[in-house]
């Protein structure tokens, strides 16, 4: 499995995935699932992946070639466009393997999420589902997440509001993911972050952390410490006196 | 949906169950998923339910009719001969609409804990499946849970140890629910608690929480409030000053 995330907020996007991929519990690997793409001064989309790995780096690398000589990606006007674009060379690159897939237990779906900026248009984040449709984000759900989106999901929803700093999200996507390796083997380090302010239009920020990367480290040392304490401060039942 | 949970330590065992019920969104509806079954100074089950409402409502009425007049549960020398009637009894409700469940895409399967005291056996739980097979806790796992696991379970991971009090376990069983209900609209109050001291062989302490009953508002409270002070005090990015 996998775990990706991205918060769109007023003063720009924060994107989180882990590396973890599997087939099997005996067949573990570590693989990208963050690629970005930059047309400095224009546009910058950042793709996030989940699903079968083969689709999805078939999507992916499809969706670089077609970049390095211009391609849709580069031209489209909106940002919906491009994420329609995407969900296409999805079905397209799932369609190919479908016969095959019929004879199988194995699903060649994946799912993706779409961010970035395009020219003047405000930044955006869509989640591109295997059927190769789309949603997007708002001021009350200003996230987004695909794989195993579940044990991380509690925090999101208590911090991520549109008006949060980068960096605040970023920390929250950091928290998420942490809490989501401790709970589930299929999502492993390292992370990758990315952080991208509204406006740019130039390559985000990118960070990798390590299981013992300093910052990640701290971070997850503080929360882990202070959920701690936080716990054992909690109001006593009334027979505890 | 549903979210149970139990937790076996050292001190005994803990036992925290949802109310919601839903047949889509527009059935729903609340309903006890935790019951329990004593016999004084010889035995105590507390049973906690997920899945199918009529393959669950069903198994509990039969195992509430049986206990009447003696029956299996009330006979049996382990805990994990209680467990395997319930899984009998589970399967036997299922088989008798496995004809029309064929017909149609209703899944009538459930999911049972099983957690008590027989005599002079140690406290044990069970987490019984569709199928009927079971299993218990250990040291390393002390807590099972049913239905919407996966947003209570870091929480859960963080705190339960064998060591830890009832009141403990049972307060993390409150913020592992509270954190569910947040963000999981299937999962909803009130809640109900049983705290179940080791060797005690009489019915186990029972609370039921409102969403503002006192206790369980200062506990959600203390936890949101705290959490947010826990985030905004992390450590910043090297770039952040």
């Amino acid at each position: 499995m996998t775990y990706c995330l991205a918060a769109s907020l007023k003063a720009g996007l924060v994107f989180a995935a882990d590396t973890r991929t599997n087939a099997g519990l005996d067949h573990v690997n570590s693989f990208r699932k963050m690629h970005s793409l930059v047309w400095e001064g224009d546009r910058v989309l950042v793709l996030l992946s989940a699903g079968n790995l083969a689709t999805t780096q078939a999507v992916v690398t499809h969706l670089q070639r077609e970049a390095e000589s211009g391609g849709p990606l580069s031209e489209v006007r909106h940002l919906s466009d491009a994420a329609d674009h995407v969900g296409q060379v999805s079905l397209q690159v799932q369609r190919k393997y479908r016969a095959a897939e019929d004879m199988s237990a194995v699903s060649l779906e994946a799912t993706f999420i779409l961010g970035g900026q395009i020219g003047d248009e405000p930044t955006g984040a869509f989640l591109i589902y295997p059927q190769g449709n789309f949603i997007t984000c708002s001021e009350e759900q200003p996230f987004l997440q695909i794989g195993e989106t579940k044990y991380g999901k509690p925090i999101l929803d208590r911090i991520i509001e549109p008006g949060l700093s980068l960096e605040d999200a970023a920390r929250c996507a950091l928290v998420s993911i942490d809490s989501t390796m401790r709970s589930n083997l299929s999502v492993g380090p390292p992370v990758d972050l990315a952080i991208y302010p509204a406006g740019a239009l130039q390559r985000p920020r990118m960070l990798r952390y390590k299981h013992n990367s300093p910052y990640f480290a701290s971070v997850r040392k503080h929360w882990g410490e202070g959920l701690r304490r936080l716990f054992d401060d909690l109001p006593r039942f009334d027979w505890e006196g």
